[in-house]
């Protein structure tokens, strides 16, 4: 186990961050004719894609190598995802667990990206990469637009609270599992208003092309 | 040269799995109006690909750095092949060529992943990646569907064969080689099998969504 | 900042580099409704996808990591690019600068290569796929069809300057900085001109199927 990025605290809640991934990847995927174990892949890749991304980037270990559990609860949440899709989909909570999820990924990456010594720049870009590299992954292996091509805010969210996070680092440092409780709640209460309420960029930082592309 | 992995008795097997690989995987991929350069794109990609993204996951050294034969021969049958297609095309041994070099591919990289230390879910994981990756990377770069979306069985003769060798390993450890080269043929032969006789998953492991999507 | 590859002196003309490839890489991208911040990931991606891929397989220190000025750049220039995409979609000059950028970049790719000590053919892939990795990634991430089914010269440039260069460093090593730039010019040269003339394969180097596919 990656001791800097995952005290033993912190374990059970990334290991049900990382089945709520798996679900909801797997909710927003499934095509009819799929078999199960193509379920598998989809929610291993969810799950797993933006931390593995990340820590190659960083050449850091991967996550998931030395303890496989993350593994296992990913394939295990797929599984289920396959049997009690029907009870899943009406799961209001889903959506707003699946926020939440993203939010602890994405600033957990940025203080361990922080704590490893690297800029702030590149931190922030590593919180983004954990908290989507997945969603996108799985959007290119199902042949699905990717969230490039969506209005909806994806990246917002994250920039909004891995700024504050990063700023309140600033000025009160010794605060920081505060601040990072404080940052998560943030994007994921940005996210959930953008899905819920359709929040998107106002036309002026929207693209309107001369001719229609 | 990776000592671990490529001991000298073996290379040849391993170039002769490299030219099947990238001569069946242009073969899949070949359209109209390409160039030959396409066509090495793409054979190096499928045949090289697999193994490149273990490598990169597990941190070791990409297996093709040091020893560049692996990419002039996976170039090379990928040039025979636009030459030769006509003839190529027409024998059946390719179809039991590939199957075998997959298994090949996957057995070795299983075995490879335990001998690092890693847990055995981890060298199941890094078997099935080195089988299939270099197919899914060429589909992504060609713009088909990935075998995601396919009925074919794809991962279920790696994963019926990586668990009987596992399995062995535990019951007994010096019939190591004997049981790697069994692991093999069946890997080779369910998947002979699944393509020539059609076999999919019974209707309970396959999605049926209950409003079509 | 990576002594090897970027030397001070260079740094003015990776960061150019960096900024054209950002601009042109929106400029092609652009779609309706996208919003600013998917140009930002647009331009960050064909800027610096290829040089990440290629330290990733080399396993040396991805080159933004610890100076993130390439990051800024690209993520200035994508903004730019939102803004002033009437005034840059007619300045003909782009066109020129993308060729040049690219040149560069693939042939101090593969000087830095060699310099690392492995083989000349793999100096030569390092190159290509920091040429054009960044451009194949934004496609994938865009859905566009991927320079592998167009009919365009986009690897002959680089493989024909690429092996020049590598021709002369056999001849007069001691001239390696003025090959250089001549390999790099090569390089550009032989893209415009296959742009601007549709220069492409002769026919028996490009597929028809017997039957079409």
């Amino acid at each position: 186990v990656n001791p800097g990025l995952l005290s033993s605290g912190y374990e059970l809640v990334f290991q049900t961050a990382t089945a709520i991934f798996a679900v909801t990847g797997v909710l927003a995927a499934a095509r009819r004719n799929m078999d199960v174990l193509s379920f598998v892949i989809i929610g291993v890749v969810t799950a797993l894609g933006g931390g593995t991304i990340r820590d190659i980037v960083l050449d850091t270990r991967v996550f998931w190598l030395q303890d496989p559990t993350y593994l296992y609860v990913a394939a295990g949440a797929a599984i289920a995802t396959f049997f009690l899709e029907q009870r899943f989909r009406t799961m209001r909570a889903f959506l707003y667990l699946d926020a939440t999820g993203t939010a602890i990924f994405a600033v957990t990456a940025t203080a361990h990206t922080l704590e490893l010594g690297f800029p702030e720049g590149i931190a922030v870009v590593m919180g983004v990469l954990t908290g989507i590299g997945g969603g996108v992954l799985r959007d290119l292996l199902t042949g699905e637009p990717t969230l490039i091509a969506r209005r909806e805010l994806y990246m917002t969210p994250l920039l909004i609270g891995l700024s504050f996070y990063i700023a309140t680092l600033h000025v009160a440092p010794e605060m920081q599992p505060a601040f990072a409780i404080i940052a998560t709640a943030l994007i994921a209460a940005v996210r959930i208003g953008a899905i819920r309420f359709n929040w998107a960029f106002p036309d002026w930082l929207t693209y309107k092309p001369f001719k229609p592309s």
